[in-house]
């Protein structure tokens, strides 16, 4: 910075009375931002080339693989280019300085270019990466393509795939998935719009019969989709046969006016995602023909009789899918959080560890670290178990294909478990990245706060956590009390083995591989000791007379703990096997390793309750302790390469405190000035309120 | 819900499909708001109704108490009457929705308004609670009355005050405290803004030296304020003295703009406290006379001599005051969170326990009562240490009239401690609370996200909470080193007496106060066995040839963990004996004693770590299970009657989930016709770019 500030300097001296004076006259931004830009534009802020020019690592070998091969890398880098360096994405303000109106009509006009562009993109995930790199928040078609379109293609029999689906690819038809209501979310049997069939008029006729059925968050439904899926109660001969999806024209196509029957609207702010365009939908009388309702499952006919789909499990592959992908955004939000804390942690300098000595880049402190370096490794094994989860999915979905459900349930299992650990863990770590920015991670302009609310409204929707993991409960103790379930192809085996309980004593002196292996089995000694004992207390609340219901009720809180207990176990376990198995350089495994032992033992020190009950010892927690020290300090030479082979575009991070230059300071005076406030010297309140109370002889 | 959705299913029978059309043709917001408020107006939610009538003790006893009085609950509904109930502070329109121009605009005319009317006004707790009700935010002249008058009354000699104070108090001045910069927070010695005496001109001379040295974050600063505190390195005569405080005019008194010299601007939108005004200040040879050097305690001479003050002890008081007031914060936040999250799980009706038996209040799930019920603890807990801290105050203030700084340095370490656990606990459990409304706790209008991001701010401003975990370790480490520290008054005395860990056996069959006092050796073992562990790494590592600075460095987590755990003991201790003490019926104490026994239960069984290692075994856990398993049902009558008793307005509450009459729903919808969004039913931008692009032959 030393050069900076002696340019500044002078240009300060420079900088007249008559200059502040011009200042002063004009209302309007202040002009230091050019002062500042000329200042270091271009420049890499030297802490950050020195940190490096240290790396012990190829940091691109690296970005290959958490790309999943060079050749997913070389597809990004095109996509950067074509999306991310298009003048017509270019925004002069951030995203958070405009208002709720203006950011739904900057992200509906970006969001419709990108899709007209995105003829070249073959994946869903490239489309969410663009799109969330330049928009920077959810976009109003984001359920369109992601929900709307492959429930049509789930649902829809091919005459009406026929009908409506070349129209909602090219966007003349947009649609929203509206099934949760004001008063129903993850418990969909509970959903009460219904709609009924009216035989002599071959109609459905939809309602939301009460206030508590209104829908409620679907996306893209506010504003923006001129269809809708609806969820609703189906009912024909006096007799509800359930949840069923129907085609529901909402808006003219004519100049997007509500038809009649509905109401249509957006609900409110949020905590993020302001331009997703969440709305609420009432339906009152809504009549649509017979063939609005999706028959490619069940079906009604003419004259009204119901006709069973062949399966009810065949919605279990999509809801697996969707969080599979779930997981990717997870490890791509928690990655980004932990480049921008890293990066400013490397060019913040405060305070002095030896007095004397100079100001340290807080990167050089324990705390910092152990906050941060911890997480490096959730991001690697999220990467990891993403690739792990999607090879598992495939299979399922082949087999699937073959009339074999068998691998269905655990897959089904473990995605719950997955959702709800992953989104927990990644929001709480992106929160944590967020504090170690100190103050300014409370700026909107961080880039963390956005990363934040994003993350954590996972934790509520696509099932919400505390269910996710008494699915997966459910599932592990079926394994308990059907042994045939937990065969020697399921991952929960080693409940059944009594062993699993004996983990050798843990040594301290192991080195390499060994030093990290060892700790799997108290994982899984841990896992093994806590589904264990919730299923020994669901039985012995039944023994003393409870139902299994409330049995089940009255041991929730020990059945989500054998559900992280066990997640966390899967998971780590998964990330070893994948570092061990990657296809790189010995010298980067060593590096990655590094980072998983830390990870592990971090795992351990943070809940050392789980492993005490399983196997550790009261001394084992000093030993590790130790090794904690001693990998934080081998891993900090590292730190800033390891988040740089993220490889994650300026835009994509959207950080004044993040960006690939380290022009943390700049950066943020350079927005402030951009900011709403500062549109004028002196804000127009204060002639109506301020100006007249001190003139006034209070 | 029945009878409201039964009047509600009769209106839209009669609403006939012109009424509907009639929507459609109008591009106004959707008529059904009054509906809705027709629907239910004045009614409270049956369940809440059921919820109250079941409550085991009285309500307003409760009250009282957490009051502080009855009294002070007389006075506290007095203010409700004035303030809460003027006109002038109603808005129709919910704060969330408003522009951040628009926001600063209605909390500065607000605000002023409140200070008007606050000559009633005796506490400052008063006015902070007032003005939060009203604005639901930090205002723009907070900092003027909390910071900017107290430090003139504390730093300012008699003159000094005679010329500013009264014009500061009648608001001609206004006034900013300027501290913290780009690059500096809590290391205050870091600061790097400079203040040159002129002895020639006997004038200071103020400059910002570079850009990391600009002044960022001080509240007031950005728009309002016309005068600032600035804190500034002092230079005479060739060398640097330290920080020291000047009073600098930075806007005319004529017109508000930014006098010579002076760049001044707001930040830029943050998570939270939108209008707090928080700003940035650049001074370029800003000449000030030498008068303006606030000259109570240092001085400098006409000549140029500086002058030392008489202790440098003085300031620890007014640090210790702020973190005594940010408790009280605290406990007012986490209560508005729980009250919000027990009343909505009351109302809201999800899935079974029981197939077929309807479906159930998602308080009567375990799980959800494991999430809030010991955050009602929590909420006890901060409000006894408030008035516990608030009395060592006092007591320590007034010894150190007396010339006695004897207490002072536990008092500044125990108040570092709590600050940085109590805000940590507290934006933790209002998160928690948020998560436990499930996606209808992501919305701003369920109050939730705003109340998280008020406390979450407290863990990084007042001394970052890393900072402050290790500023109490330092004085914990200082009782073993040197013993006198702790002596037979402290409240660390425990830790020089290794019988501590003699804890007797956990006994899950004691009743009463016996059952809940056995939990505190536990706690106070746990504290010493995690301080002595810190202790003995940083000596260890010093022994292997580390400097101490450097072992201590390495020793990071360990102290931190040391500090939490210490921390844990002290607040769990005092939060039973205030129970034990407090002036209640005993069926009140009864309940009372009921939510501190699963308060000190649940904070052994979410951290068992800290216990396993020091005198708790393995079956304990389960038996410890079983006591909140029972605990847990035993409160849940009393719930909605516990957050009753915290007596918010819905004002304060400001929360569609937690109004006191349970119309979640109903409000829920009423705010959403109010969005932004909703002002046209067809978005401007439809016009701009959906339009032409569905009409396009794409």
């Amino acid at each position: 910075m030393g050069k900076e500030y002696r340019s500044q300097q002078k240009q300060n001296e420079t900088r007249t009375a008559a200059a502040s004076e011009r200042h002063r006259s004009s209302q309007t931004r202040p002009s230091a931002s050019s002062v500042v830009s000329k200042m270091a534009s271009g420049n890499v802020n030297p802490e950050l080339q020195r940190e490096r020019a240290a790396a012990s690592f190829n940091i691109r070998e690296l970005t290959h693989l958490l790309d999943g091969g060079s050749e997913k890398t070389e597809r990004r880098k095109e996509l950067e280019k074509l999306f991310h360096e298009d003048p017509e994405f270019k925004t002069d303000v951030p995203q958070c300085y405009l208002t709720y109106s203006e950011a739904y009509a900057d992200a509906l006009q970006k969001c419709l270019r990108i899709y007209q562009k995105a003829m070249v993109l073959s994946d869903p995930r490239e489309i969410l990466t663009v799109a969330d790199a330049i928009l920077h928040d959810s976009t109003p078609v984001h359920v369109h393509f992601v929900m709307f379109v492959p429930a049509l293609m789930g649902h829809a029999n091919e005459e009406q795939q026929a009908k409506w689906l070349s129209d909602a690819l090219t966007m003349k038809i947009i649609g929203s998935y509206a099934q949760t209501e004001l008063g129903h979310g993850t418990f969909i049997r509970g959903l009460e719009t219904r709609a009924t069939y009216d035989p002599e008029r071959e109609e459905f006729v939809l309602n939301t019969p009460n206030l508590s059925s209104i829908k409620w968050w679907p996306g893209s439904l506010g504003k923006t989709a001129n269809h809708a899926i609806v969820l609703a109660q189906l009912y024909t001969k006096g007799k509800c046969y359930g949840i069923h999806p129907f085609m529901v024209q909402i808006r003219s196509m004519e100049d997007h006016a509500p038809l009649p029957g509905i109401t249509v609207g957006e609900i409110g702010p949020k905590m993020g995602m302001r331009a997703a365009d969440n709305g609420f939908l009432k339906l009152d009388n809504v009549r649509i023909p017979r063939e609005n309702m999706l028959m490619k499952n069940a079906q009604v006919t003419k004259e009204g009789d119901y006709v069973k789909p062949a399966s009810d499990k065949l919605n279990y592959g999509t809801m697996v899918f969707v969080r599979v992908l779930l997981l990717d955004m997870f490890a791509f939000n928690i990655a980004r959080a932990c480049t921008i804390a890293v990066r400013y942690s490397a060019v913040r300098r405060q305070s002095e560890i030896t007095p004397g000595q100079g100001e340290c880049q807080i990167l050089d402190y324990q705390a910092q670290q152990y906050k941060l370096f911890p997480l490096l490794g959730l991001c690697h094994a999220l990467r990891g178990m993403f690739a792990n989860l999607m090879e598992l999915y495939k299979q399922a979905n082949q087999e699937l294909e073959m009339g074999n459900l068998h691998a269905l349930p655990e897959l089904h299992a473990i995605s719950s478990g997955l959702k709800a650990f992953c989104s927990e863990m990644a929001a709480k770590g992106i929160e944590t990245c967020r504090l170690a920015c100190g103050g300014h991670g409370f700026l909107l302009i961080s880039g963390l706060p956005r990363l934040y609310a994003t993350t954590v409204a996972a934790c509520t929707y696509e099932g919400e956590n505390t269910v996710m993991y008494l699915q997966a409960a459910r599932y592990l103790m079926k394994c308990l009390a059907q042994p045939q379930v937990a065969s020697n192809k399921s991952a929960f085996h080693f409940l059944l083995e009594p062993s699993t309980l004996n983990v050798p004593p843990f040594n301290a002196k192991l080195k390499g591989h060994a030093a990290i292996r060892q700790l799997i089995p108290f994982y899984r000694a841990a896992a093994y000791k806590h589904v264990h004992r919730a299923h020994k207390k669901v039985k012995s609340l039944v023994s003393t007379g409870l139902t299994q219901e409330v049995a089940w009720n009255q041991s929730q809180v020990d059945l989500i703990i054998a559900s992280r207990a066990t997640i966390y176990y899967y998971l780590g376990l998964n990330y070893l096997d994948w570092v061990e198995h990657a296809a790189i350089s010995e010298q980067l495994r060593g590096v990655l390793l590094r980072v998983c032992h830390l990870y592990l033992l971090h795992g351990i020190y943070e809940q050392p309750g789980l492993f005490l009950v399983a196997g550790l010892r009261d001394e084992n927690l000093e030993e590790i302790s130790g090794l904690i020290t001693e990998l934080l300090k081998s891993l900090r030479p590292d730190a800033v390469a390891l988040v740089d082979a993220f490889d994650h575009h300026d835009m994509v991070l959207c950080s004044a405190l993040g960006s690939y230059d380290g022009r943390v300071y700049e950066r943020m005076y350079e927005s402030a000035l951009k900011a709403p406030l500062n549109k004028t010297q002196v804000h127009e309140s204060y002639h109506r309120f301020l100006g007249p109370l001190m003139k006034s002889s209070l």
